[in-house]
Parts: C-alpha cells; sequence; structure tokens
C-alpha cells in the first residue's frame, strides 16, 4: 500500500484531489465503490484526495474512466 | 534512475509522450535541455515520450511548465 509522499500537500495534488473528489461525489459514488471500481485500496483513493499522493498516469487513467470523464477534464477543473 | 515500468507501451502512456515530445519540438527544446529545465535525465524524458514510464503528477506539472503549457492541455492534446 503506498505510503504518503514526501509530497503531501503540494498545491498540483490538492488541486487535482479537488477534483477527482468533487467528480466521485457528482457520479454519487464512495471512495470504497471507486477503489473497487479501479481495483485499488480505499485508503489509496483517500491519499489521492487529500493531494498526499503523486498519483501516476495509468491510475488516473482508471479514476477517470470509473468517474466517467476524463484526465484532461479533470485537469480543466483543477486548473492545471 | 528510474528504470522503464512494466506498463512499457501502454496507449495511454504513448499518447501522453507523443503530445509531450511534439509539444517539447514546437518549443524548439532538445530532451537534455527539456530535462535541465526540469531537473530530470534526458534518458527520463526519453522513457516518456517513448510511454515507457507512468509519469507522475508532480514531474509531469514540471514538464507542463517548461514546455509553457499546461497539463490539460497537453492532455487534450493526447485525447486523455
Amino acid at each position: 500500500m503506498p505510503t504518503p509522499s514526501k509530497h503531501s500537500r503540494h498545491p498540483v495534488l490538492t488541486a487535482l484531489g479537488a477534483a477527482i473528489r468533487h467528480r466521485r461525489k457528482a457520479c454519487k459514488l464512495s471512495q470504497e465503490q471507486l477503489a473497487q471500481a479501479v481495483g485499488m485500496d480505499r485508503s489509496y483513493i483517500g491519499q489521492v484526495e487529500r493531494g498526499e499522493n503523486s498519483v501516476a498516469i495509468l491510475p488516473l487513467a482508471a479514476i477517470a474512466s470509473a468517474l466517467e470523464t476524463t484526465i484532461a477534464t479533470l485537469m480543466q477543473e483543477a486548473e492545471l
């Protein structure tokens, strides 16, 4: 299970995490349901949403897909 | 120095790598110049451009910034 990276609370990560959380809630999914949909641990999803993990592109692509959106849209919402 | 991940040639990574390469060339930068601008190894930039590395968000943010663009724009160009 990935440990919180040294990037904790980096503005890029917190902005992206907030965009993911916003989209997840719009889809009416819990962190647990999203985690199951992408085959990841719920705590990992929580870390990503809190901006504690410099998520890589492939897991992010899986998260975007499970949230029926695109990485580009998530980045636009996060203003990144 | 990160080794090529098991994700070699994943379509998401090759699409993103091509978008980064396209943007780098539009900025008339060599891989070496981009690598120096973001404090990374030239071979890492080469791996990312060839789609051999599931690049994380923070290095990607640095690359986008050095290429005077945004992650969202790179993702749009890569259709991700």
